[in-house]
């Protein structure tokens, strides 16, 4: 499988990937969570994202979010995500491929929301990886609260 | 795994399909694809859908999407998918579970999309299983089109 040149900014992610990570925002209880990252790839010029977490306390699933990671000018790129809860993340942001490692940031442009979803307004992602390590955080403003940290996760590369 | 009661009218969809169908509108050529679909359950109220085609005619990999479908009400159902082209379907809709099988009908509230996305207006979806086969039509108005038929396809249970 050839690499679609307008991914292969994005070559570092490809396979799969799991870690642990911490989630906490001011409406829930902190928790701990494990997680399997997958991104996949068939030639054209996205990579597949799905990810799936369980909670570390309960040893029950917990979240889990699919979509896509687009490839749209040099440094560019686009996210589409599905998240189970009824939400949407349509964002933006640059990719930057360096000799250090690999640095993505997102910011959504709008989460649209089924009509039985909790109201979010803004996500904003950052991700490295350098090595086989994977980091990332994520901020969120959410059912009327300010953006800010919601999860923090380090995956290390199981292919 | 247990099955979450939000989702009992669903439970048929669960596993792996495979099959065939066409596509066509008035904006591309006609055209033939594989398909392979999953619907995953994790034992929380929804269920996770992806699927993958390759075009008949060419080998090459065509079309993917991935999403979650969640019980809301019962009868009730939301889908929530993001397509690789940019665009996300949010929609709304309904399933009913008879003796002679199960159908599906869904319809989008709203389809957001990013910056450098196609224009899609609506996207409609209907969906029956019979026995081991999964049979659907998609329409939609997408470019300035009116909404009409876009695919239709014929599945068959691997799992």
């Amino acid at each position: 499988m050839d690499l679609h040149p307008d991914v292969a900014a994005l070559a570092t992610l490809i396979g799969s990937w799991s870690g642990e990570g911490e989630g906490s925002y001011p409406t829930i209880e902190p928790f701990r969570y494990r997680e399997e990252v997958v991104f996949g790839h068939a030639g054209k010029p996205f990579l597949a994202y799905r990810q799936a977490t369980v909670n570390v306390a309960t040893g029950l699933p917990a979240h889990a979010e699919a979509g896509y990671l687009r490839g749209v000018a040099p440094g560019r790129i686009e996210l589409v995500l599905a998240h189970p809860t009824g939400i949407v993340e349509l964002s933006e942001g640059q990719v930057l491929d360096q000799p250090g490692g690999l640095s993505l940031h997102l910011l959504s442009t709008v989460v649209p929301r089924t009509a039985t979803a909790k109201e979010v307004t803004s996500v904003e992602r950052r991700l490295t990886v350098s090595g086989d390590t994977l980091r990332y955080q994520v901020s969120m403003a959410a059912v009327g609260q300010a953006h800010q940290h919601h999860l923090s996760a380090e995956l290390h590369r199981q292919s």
